[in-house]
């Protein structure tokens, strides 16, 4: 079994093509990207992501640099979940979630993607490989786009395939994100899906009110009405809104995930591979999702995403929305008839422009 | 008012005097300081720190330095509330525990200090004023130890003034534990307060058979029992187990501490102000945990923390283990008659030892 070589980590700021907004982080100018790559003893190569919107990305690649790397060297390259719990023990100590979870994250996804590889296999196909085909919405960061511009937005969405779209909610009056989604279902007609997002803008009160206003428009789910760390409140929520919810771009660990499904706190579980725990972890979500009976959605990294919710019967939507890292990648999301397509290349198939990422370096 | 001028972090490696061990974090030869120094437009200073047990601390020196101090500069250097929720929410994506709160508490107890040196106050008078007497436990390191040595080193405990001892459990077979416990029962006396600290090493249903094992023992309280991710597990421990059940020192929110305690998983709450988000978390812990009618107790850091129990009337023991650091500080702890003093000079009054400490820089 061939062992791990080297462990490369890089931080970059990448510029977004036009500067974003939702109801919580307010304009980003940039977002942060730490890549791994990881390299085995026959010379064979995994590489890994994580993000952020705007700030500890630099101590992300210091963990896996300095504290995750150097211990891995060595190490059989392939038995992945018992490199996690190394990586997990190794951070827990004032980690146990944050951004020591985004280091092990990346550094997991990389020797996922090596052992694909070097099985000569799409990913997908290694984690279980259920249906390349998954249904994909478009991820659109608009609250503060005028109106008219929302539904132009939505329309170019909709010609490159998207047949379901999710909407951020979260203005200063309610009266205002009323009027926004009914004129999108209006725009889109009944049947379309059609999600929206209040990026934990609410108190459960101001969310329960919320989705009641909002309940002609039949949105398909109702994403971080609040804030994450309260799980009780989300069950309120999911009991008394009468829309489903959608919830975990900010739940760092499988156990988080457990006490929200246990507590009946969320209808879509919706990791992020890239601060969940990585590939191992968001898989024993999905199967976890499944043993509730619930589906499992996602948030963040499509490129990567796309092939553990095509590895899973309980695949929902997954979340396109790239960040602009489109620009820096070989392959853009295939995107057909509103289905996202995983790719038969081994491994994630996920290539960097290396060249052009090396100008973003910090 | 006056406005923060420079915030500056550092990281050292400190050696330990010997090398320690648990069940959980095996031998450790060093630990990890990363302390703050903040100055404000008057020219005052206050000091923060925070530490690990060997990884993760360049990660929160980096977050400091670069995420969170360039952003401080300017603003009201004692709305320690409004600084702590701005600092919260811009770690928050990808943070929202973790190194973040680690870096985000070592800059709150900076801020705390300047704002109780500027009072002209020692930090426990600001923060409340109850009793600097705070009943204080030596938190013996001491798994690895024969059990002679375990008792002489307690021996050196009480000759230093200490009046309650805690030691680790976790051995390989549990009849190690009972016999080590035992033995220390019997050299100890019936009264003398001892707790036992399992550092996470048990599943649930060994913890429960554990604490029945040791009854005889009287222990104060058994510390982690199991990961601390398993609040309900944590529930049925204290449920079942029949032993008062301490857990705290790996849970980095308000809101992880307010999981425990509605779901009576935790009887004495031990938050460490260097983990759980600073001074000002520690006090809303300390007095969420006086609404529940539950003690509070502590983790690490006891020269700072010694300020926060004697402010609150609902303090149970200081947890004093300062991993060395006394090396480093103009001050040790003054301990008088088992009972740890907040010194009355501003501030929190530690004063590192700045000329040693830079030998020992990364």
């Amino acid at each position: 079994m061939s062992t791990i070589a080297t462990v490369r980590a890089d931080y970059h700021r990448v510029p977004l093509p036009v500067a974003l907004a939702d109801s919580t982080h307010g304009e980003m100018t940039c977002f942060e990207l730490v890549t791994v790559r990881i390299s085995d003893s026959d010379g064979a190569e995994g590489v890994g992501y994580t993000y952020t919107v705007g700030a500890g990305g630099g101590a992300i690649q210091h963990m896996i640099a300095r504290d995750l790397g150097p211990r891995l060297i060595g190490q059989a390259a392939a038995k992945t979940e018992a490199l996690w719990q190394q990586m997990w023990w190794i951070l827990h100590y004032g980690g146990r979630g944050g951004q020591a979870t985004s280091a092990i994250s990346a550094v997991d996804i990389a020797l996922w993607d090596l052992k694909a590889r070097k099985a000569n296999q799409p990913l997908y196909v290694s984690l279980g490989g259920f249906d390349p085909r998954v249904p994909c919405y478009a991820g659109g960061i608009d609250l503060h786009l005028p109106q008219d511009e929302l539904l132009s937005q939505t329309d170019r969405n909709i010609d490159k395939g998207f047949r379901a779209i999710k909407m951020k909610v979260g203005r200063p009056r309610l009266s205002e994100d009323v009027q926004r989604v009914t004129a999108m279902r209006a725009h889109l007609g009944d049947d379309f899906p059609l999600m929206i997002d209040a990026n934990m803008r609410w108190s459960v009160d101001q969310a329960i009110a919320a989705a009641r206003a909002l309940r002609e428009c039949n949105v398909a789910w109702l994403e971080e009405p609040t804030i994450p760390d309260d799980v009780h409140g989300h069950a309120r929520i999911v009991r008394e809104s009468g829309v489903p919810i959608a919830a975990g771009e900010n739940l760092h660990s499988l156990h988080e995930f457990a006490q929200y499904m246990r507590a009946e706190a969320v209808t879509y579980p919706e990791p992020d591979v890239t601060n969940c725990g990585g590939v191992t972890v968001f898989m024993k979500i999905a199967h976890l999702a499944e043993s509730f009976n619930l589906p499992v959605t996602s948030h963040g990294a499509h490129d990567v995403t796309v092939h553990l919710l095509a590895a899973v019967s309980n695949r929902s939507y997954l979340e396109a929305h790239g960040f602009g890292l489109d620009r820096y990648l070989a392959y853009p999301l295939d995107i057909v008839d509103g289905n996202a397509i995983a790719a038969e290349r081994p491994g994630h198939g996920v290539e960097f422009d290396w060249d052009a990422l090396a100008a973003l370096r910090v």
